[in-house]
């Protein structure tokens, strides 16, 4: 018997299914500082002790993304390790903010199935529960992911394929218990912009652009925990080169957004998210915004921006997602939709 | 309007503007940890807090440099976005040791400006304070950097070149409460040599040498939530090379420089210093210092080492800090003029 | 008088001599994060605060293998800044679990000194023993190297080869203090393998593989204050390349050996060791374990595994140690012996 992880092929999902995922990771002030090596991140809260405080968030965040990462990574060695493809995120929400100390767990179910036409593959649909010490949930998502069977001739399950939200709707948005805006400092915070300046449809071209390396991307996978090996190992892929874990595009997009969102202070949701093409060392990183939607929340000085987040390899001033054949242009690396809050 | 941040150009500066910078930021040990992977510090007190608590610092400090790179890089954005050349230092002092917990914030008054006589660029001046959580100074000092103008026919302000200190004055130093090195613990220090033991024209080759690499450079700068894009983008300069941060090199200098000068623990001012030549990935440092100056302080057990430390590009043992036509010799990336802490 | 650290060349040891090596280090939460950034572990109790305390131990320790390497660091200036050759350790015991906030120093003592019949260079064995702030030992381990001489002409000590146990034996073991896996968490730790279901002389390939960085090795080492020059400088060997330090792949090997011995928790002594080759960046580093023995312990709930982790560039599943003539088989980077714990 094998006593390494061969991880789990399409036919060993069953709908209903739960997996309890390994290495439970407490999260830690070296998490903090190393995502702020890592990412041009500047936003106040999770920057400064004093300023989350004198918004009501004690003890002192980090980034929602420190969170989904490690969270995400637990589900890898059980769910894609022998995926071909992540197709997709949705119904993502942040429960409460997470601070040094909190242990994060995470289980899975599985709720769909779908095999793919060519009987090779196949789509597994989890949703994901990441949890606290004390059980309650912290994080969760759905995801899907196309998976390679192991055995050509298993046989195909009953599709089931679950009705999924476009977006979490804004009534559902989980406002940080103490979170209060009406104290805002916009010159700690860094630029004057709040909630009511931002108009559906308006869109915003981040400037800034990071050229990836190979040392940063694997510091931070393997900082959550991941092990899909195509980002770490040369001899993984027939080009010799290493794919960036897409979730290292998403922190480096939400960071440079910092320049013209400095105010979206904390990610709430995430609706949707497609990695639209693949990222390697040498590539340099640009992002832009388009505001889809806006919302009141429960709390009144606190407002909800619905973005897009779109990270692009080199700039695109134009900020075009797709082409007149509707597929996604060059450059697009991907393609995010996410709830931020922001001071009214 | 645009919502993201162009930068001051010459003409948006006038003397006497205060300017907040934004993000205040919080230390944390995780910026110790990386600081000492980045850099081949071995200093006993930022290194052991049962060091510092031995010689009367409690709580642990970290490394002075580590505060002034988070204060220098709040500056960026509003200073130097749109900055031609950092021309110099001048006046820093630090007013405390900076522990874990301490939450900074920068805000600079502009102290001068000068037009260049070809109408394009100016001479900015600034002093800037890093503040605590508390409003006290941490550290104050002053640069003045060359900054492009937006607008060629701008008025030309009237020139204010301010006094400036050749060296902050030995009297002027300020000891941190508590400071005593009466029970100096040598073998833990790591050298034998006293304040007592060098003397003024001393040079010292610190004799070890550093590859750079881009990841490093830039994990520190983004560390310290620097901004200046021709770091971290290839497409920023024509020659598609990541411009090295001075502070790093600074700090690796630094760090360098504790072989020969393992009891100079700690840095009580910098009087000046110039960025003589550009570094870039691939390029070897090397450090040699000189004793410039020797002064007794107000504390008996401690003494203050003025010294030059030089950080080359390949190793220079004659330790030649300028040609015979006066110009700085070839290989010579920094000139900094700084006062240490020893024990006597 | 120069003040820069020459090291020590082989004339001067003398056996019994005990050196006090420099820097004393505090451990931080920092280590611990940048410890998960730079190798792929995810072994539950340094991961997870509460699932180290569900099995009795708190505070949080951190990997083994930090201690060792700050502790390791500490004598190369002294012992093996002029080594040709590291060649070998044994009796390494960890005496307890290392947490954030202990302060680490380490002394040596020369047990054994041998000049080679080139009379160029020598053989020195050295005791080393890490101490916490209380002056409790920590960790302490022998290892021999092999030291150039200053002057060949130096006279020829009388040679004393102290015998070393070719293992730990499996009674002085130490477990920690409270340790207790009766409700030892499987879904938690990774694996269902328990120290029953392992068997002498049985082979673990563990799969994955990580391509090396400079930046990645180079943040490690400064890390553990290492300051041999060759990892850092590559003007300091003929083929410009940096040499990899041998405890980077330890680490790399002990964090890819979570696949298949994910509960072999913690290290409990190193019986032996040898770096066979030298590695570098580009390199794939792979691992494969082989059961020694199996022993016992004085907690019933704790099992002992001896365990051989083999790293090699290159994947080798055929795991093969030595070549039909006795040497190692090409590839091989290091073979490792040690005591982990592990559920029973």
């Amino acid at each position: 018997m094998t006593k390494t992880n061969p991880g789990n092929f399409f036919e060993d999902f069953t709908v209903g299914q739960v997996i309890e995922h390994a290495t439970p990771r407490t999260v830690t002030e070296g998490d903090r500082a190393l995502y702020g090596a890592l990412y041009p991140t500047r936003f106040a809260i999770p920057s400064s002790a004093t300023f989350a405080a004198s918004v009501g968030l004690e003890p002192h965040p980090v980034e929602e993304l420190i969170g989904f990462h490690i969270a995400f990574g637990k589900t890898v060695p059980d769910v894609s390790l022998n995926a071909v493809a992540n197709l997709g995120y949705a119904e993502c929400r942040f429960h409460r903010p997470i601070h040094p100390g909190d242990t994060l767990r995470t289980r899975s179910e599985v709720i769909g199935l779908k095999e793919n036409s060519n009987g090779k593959t196949g789509v597994v649909y989890v949703r994901s529960t990441c949890t606290d010490a004390a059980g309650a949930t912290v994080i969760d998502w759905c995801r899907w992911v196309m998976v390679n069977k192991r055995n050509l001739d298993a046989p195909t399950p009953d599709p089931v394929v679950p009705q999924l939200a476009s977006a979490v709707a804004a009534a559902d948005l989980i406002i940080p218990e103490g979170l209060d805006f009406t104290a805002y400092d916009e010159s700690a915070g860094g630029e004057p912009h709040r909630w009511d300046d931002y108009e559906v449809g308006e869109k915003i071209d981040h400037v800034d652009g990071v050229t990836l390396t190979d040392a940063e991307h694997m510091l931070a996978t393997r900082l959550w925990q991941n092990t899909a090996k195509v980002h770490f190992n040369t001899e993984a892929r027939p080009d010799g080169q290493r794919l960036i874990y897409g979730g290292h595009i998403i922190s480096m997009a939400r960071a440079l957004s910092f320049n013209g969102l400095a105010n979206a202070q904390l990610i709430a949701a995430i609706n949707g998210g497609a990695h639209t093409a693949p990222a390697f060392a040498g590539d340099t990183v640009y992002a832009w915004s388009e505001v889809l939607d806006k919302a009141e929340t429960s709390v009144p000085s606190v407002g909800a921006l619905r973005l897009r987040l779109v990270a692009t390899k080199g700039r695109d001033e134009s900020m075009t997602l797709r082409g007149d054949d509707g597929k996604y242009a060059a450059g697009v690396l991907l393609d995010l939709d996410l709830w931020a809050l922001c001071p009214r």
